[in-house]
């Protein structure tokens, strides 16, 4: 891929362009799960994808072991359609006037999330669960709350005056999540 | 929904919005594969799925049998992003520039289909095969190429001189897809 | 002009920027209708014009000796809209509904095309029929349906499963259009 | 039509939808040149073509008598794209940059002008002049800078002091234009 | 207003509008600062201001007694560009590459937020300050992370799931905001 | 910055970018009014602010002395939204369909001023007054009507054309803002 404009990535000159160019494998791979959140998620954004660059959409799997979180989260750049294909996924959204909405979703039920919303999905089910979702914009970006809370430098006086979380709590999540300051 | 403007749908007051209303369960229901094509084409638009409305996104299931087609068609208003779910698909486009772009995906494979572009779906498996697609509208449109041919009244004489198929052959296809003229 | 990215051409320097820029004579230049159609299309888009780049719109003549037709053809990302400058033409389009609209217009007649359906455009006189369009983008693109079955090498028995063409009808166009497969 | 949404018109119901919906005859029509200006707008806007609304797309025809002058303006919201269909014409702008760019055009020529900048056009044969424009919204609105300045009840005083024209003349043309204060 | 549709509110008829239409007093109005964050946000958008329906921009006041803080808040629909009128303010923005990016601002500075990132301002002066806000749209919305996770019935569980929070921290600050569940 | 497109300039690697991209100190510093017009006008544009490519907005600051003006001027790329932040200023505009909205405005008013329209900014305290403006997009552009009409190489004929301007007006006007031709 070319220098990146706001309006996306240089294109590649059509001589070079082949179908491997449109077509991506990773998706059909399930994510590793071992983790703090028991889940995983496997983008498939212009980054990974270099085919939807330009084309206004983008993808990814959710890989939700029994116990799975994927944390509260936003894309800032696009919204969100979930459709479960395997298992049970409680998923929901906070609206911009505070009301929330969630459902708990089975195989085959889909979901769409507005963009920049914070949402969540959870496993709802006692065996490995799985969902594709795709986004308005090769570019969705992703904001995970406590990522972005606990594990940079903010500092902890600024994240505790920003969010009335106590000092404790904060120091806590610092500490699991590698966060300084 | 209320009255269709060139962006959508007028919304829903806010009072009356439920998680419903983000909520779609028809993907999950195996379409009607005992038809001509061997095949079906569950939408999840705005018109079916009102949530989706204003947010630039949409979706769609595609059931193949052995044998079956989604035959050449283009959405006028989306890319397309299909993953397969069950068996294996052969799909591709046509480009602006007249090449030819496709390739066999097998289950987890994803391709990307530019908007407004002749493309197909074929299942190259010896079972059902199952993909599902997003679109980066939610109103893609769907112009199926036999349809907008020989499902109509439009007059075979102008069919057979804007695409210079034999008049046998335009015939043939209007009796089977019930176009008259 | 500079490397293309998804919302066009990288902009010339304003210091190098002229008048000429600007301007564009080539659809004064009636084109060549001595070949199969009888009708030629003479594009204004970036590629031709680059003045268009990022300003939305772009332009093409339309040439038709008696007998000449554009054969059925979508442009991917544009509307169209069309004024006869002389003669009579029958053009129009294929719904994403499936309905055919379509109307004779004589000198100094508009007709609007929807982005991304299929239409055409007939001449509908005895004389050289000539029209202007103009597009709602500089890069419209321009996917003729013959051409994109016939003239490249789309192989014979994916064009006949997923059109429903006889094989004698594909091959017949294939030979006439330089396809091969 | 419908009532009017920053995106344009509610859309008539499909099945109320005709091919004359999609056509317009009033381009054909010479505009009536006897005014102060010689020369007439005769406009394909959503207003009078109501096919283009949701387009991206709107015309005009543009009629020039000998003599005759279409003064300074400005689109405020679409560019605009000019080909002569008789005669010759001047036609050019003045750039963000205050840069000016203008051309004697012969017939077919073309010329575009960017978005919101002020532009003429003034025939330049001693015949009458006809040219087709088309502009990158259905909406393109049309602003004319002495209809702006003196065709309208903004105080004489408040053009004098934001254009630094003369009293005398800002007298003179509001009498001329009809306008007030 | 009309009612809403994804890209805005219906127009009002021209006859009908006035100067008043597009002029608003609340921002030189002092926001009530007498509560829990010592500040306050006064919003001029859409809903406030109908003037600047379809415009593409919209704005806000900010007042920040001393010890004020705009809690941690994203806006889905819109970036912002904060100028400060009145003391010292620090304000920042944490990227979705999760970097994070503030600075403590003077009377006249000007900080840029981009679209659905978390972001803060906090008093940085004695005395109240005060800045007045932009935003790239009509309807920015506007999404206060505590209000989202503690001011409404999300469940506590489901909070401390998606977020890693103590149950006793979430239990907290529900009671402090309104929260139930 | 890198080479500009339609949609912006090429964006900065994320590795060198830091807060100091985003923030901008030119507007807390008054514009020097020593000049014809008793007023300037201090641009946050993309030229000036680079941090604000690609995120949809940009600003700017009026100063006017007493007596000052920010004469007639559009911007063809963006909508406008003022607020006074000292003194009392007249502002209003003239819409595409002719009407005039203009008012005086107190300290902490605001008005939005549509895309590609004439508006204006007149002092209309004793002291020096001082608005903060913001506008949809990160380049607005700005054409001062006097500065394309007289302070360029435009020739004198063909703006007494265009304008029905008398000819000691344009000449007189074309000998103050160094204009020829």
């Amino acid at each position: 891929m070319g220098p990146e404009s706001p309006a996306g990535y240089s294109c590649k000159p059509v001589t070079k362009v082949t179908i491997d160019d449109f077509v991506f494998s990773g998706l059909g791979i399930p994510g590793n799960t071992t983790n703090i959140i028991n889940a995983a998620v496997t983008p498939a954004f212009a980054a990974q994808f270099p085919g939807v660059n330009g084309l206004g959409i983008s993808a990814a799997r959710l890989d939700l072991a029994p116990g799975g979180v994927i944390p509260m989260h936003t894309h800032p750049g696009a919204s969100e359609l979930l459709i479960v294909a395997r298992g049970r996924i409680t998923s929901g959204f906070i609206s911009s006037a505070n009301n929330v909405y969630y459902k708990t979703l089975k195989k085959g039920d889909s979901i769409v999330l507005p963009q920049g919303l914070l949402h969540f999905q959870v496993n709802a089910a006692k065996i490995h669960s799985v969902a594709f979702v795709s986004f308005s914009s090769p570019v969705p970006g992703l904001q995970i709350l406590d990522f972005a809370l606990f594990a940079n430098n903010l500092p902890s006086l600024l994240v505790e005056k920003t969010t009335f979380l106590d000092d404790a709590q904060v120091k806590k999540l610092k500490a699991v999540l590698g966060g300084t300051g």
